[in-house]
């Protein structure tokens, strides 16, 4: 059997079975980061990500705002535990045929999102890739979290509102490569009206809601009328585009009041999208989603 | 210009320039590892690092092996800083044809190092590549180092008796898919007999001795005949080949004899080959070493 031959979500949980943690491992693989408690007793992130050559951009795309996605979509997940970035570290894997000029850009982007997120890229790797490979920049990544603001992906609760920001869909359309990661957004949440879970929306709606729901156990209801479309972008597109990096979360029912009146008005748009099931309802059927691996 | 008319020193040398560290990084690019003080106070490391399919490893070979690799470098480099492996994430870039079974044996090998070194792979993140590219898998790791052992590359003393534990050359008949990485010594050393400097040799003596110096502002005097080579290897291969993962230190002479009667005998064998020089001495000519970009 082949990885084309099976879906993302297996392959993970098949290799993931495997692994074994040590005792300090607050939260393993399965989030958007892993949570470690340090020697000192502060809890930290950890995560890594990457971007890839002909899947996540175009091999004519500006260096620069490729390095910006790269660390962009790091910080991204980070904000999803209601945590700050920290340090970061880069894997370059270039053709010999790359331009020194295209490395120099993406370096420019990159330093560019750690000057707007006050993070530092203290190292990397870099190593050749056979001519006629993808070049992928992988990125790795610390931040700090208090215990009291952390937000997991598998502790909303049935009754539970369903909110996210901003408009979905049309990332390809060019938005992939220089959205804003909801950092103050995540902060203001985990401060002001704590979510009783959060993620941040990579793979499309879609793949992302229902994957909250399975690890809560809980089931969902969505009006689809309310979620928010980028302009020119149908539901389907809103559901399946993916590489939304929107915050999808969730709050008690006696939360709902507080943030609609207090949520600043200069973050993008909340909206409120639907409810949390028991997980013996059905849940509201939403098509499509990123899939890495199934070939069509 | 292209990646391959560079030289990979010059190339890292010139993106590192870009970057910005925040206050709380004590080193950044440019060492095996990067060392940031937490907010408690104490030192973490933090190291990325790769393996690519046809550069690292060739494509028949076994998942187990590879994993295992892509692991134990890491260890290596926090080894090599005086540091104890904590937490590790890794990146998988994959090509739909991979096989399952690969991928499998790929965290079998993965886990046994963990297992081993007593470390956590907390996370990771997976993307397809397009079909044609090489395999990259990315590793990145958190260390833990007290202040009191921390060993840099960069500084080492005009003096110094300079080592390296094991045999070099020869990797590329296998050695270097199943190494051990040299904690044990490392942290042997750090507690007993504390190097002025050290690192871990991966892309040659020929190439490693001369960016320690570099860094150190020193140069050297090494004495060929003393450096050990493996079985069936010359002494261009031990200085060329890389991927050797043995220690490369530096002590003052007055750690000499002490280091020579109390080093373990369980421990890989250890040879005194050198002594740091002022840098206005032309260092000993050393031959080769691993390039990744430069095109012959």
């Amino acid at each position: 059997m082949k990885l084309g031959d099976s879906s993302e979500d297996q392959l993970i949980s098949r290799v993931t079975r495997r692994l074994v943690q040590q005792e300090d491992v607050l939260v393993g693989p399965g989030d958007d980061c892993a949570v470690i408690t340090l020697p000192s007793g502060d809890l930290q992130l950890l995560k890594t990500d990457c971007v890839v050559e002909g899947v996540h951009f175009y091999p004519n795309e500006s260096g620069e705002r490729v390095g910006w996605k790269a660390i962009a979509r790091v910080v991204s997940d980070i904000a999803a535990m209601g945590g700050t970035p920290h340090a970061f570290v880069v894997t370059l894997v270039l053709t010999p045929d790359t331009t020194v000029d295209w490395l120099d850009a993406l370096y420019v982007g990159m330093q560019k999102c750690a000057d707007a997120f006050q993070l530092s890229i203290v190292g990397g790797e870099t190593s050749s890739a056979p001519t006629g490979s993808a070049n992928v920049i992988s990125v790795a990544a610390t931040g700090h979290v208090q215990a009291s603001k952390l937000v997991l992906r598998s502790t909303c609760n049935v009754a539970d509102a369903i909110y996210l920001t901003g408009k979905l869909g049309g990332s390809l359309v060019g938005k992939h490569l220089d959205f804003i990661p909801r950092l103050q957004p995540a902060q203001w949440l985990v401060e002001n009206c704590k979510p009783s879970a959060m993620m941040d929306l990579s793979d499309g709606l879609a793949k992302d809601l229902p994957r909250m729901a399975k690890l809560s156990d809980v089931s969902y209801e969505v009006d689809l009328s309310s979620i928010p479309c980028s302009k020119n972008c149908t539901i389907n597109q809103a559901l399946s585009d993916g590489e939304d990096y929107e915050l999808l979360f969730t709050v008690s029912p006696d939360m709902v009041e507080r943030l609609g009146s207090d949520w600043p008005s200069s973050f993008p748009p909340l909206a409120r999208i639907g409810i949390v099931k028991e997980p013996s309802i059905p849940p509201t059927k939403l098509d499509g989603g990123w899939e890495h691996f199934s070939r069509p």
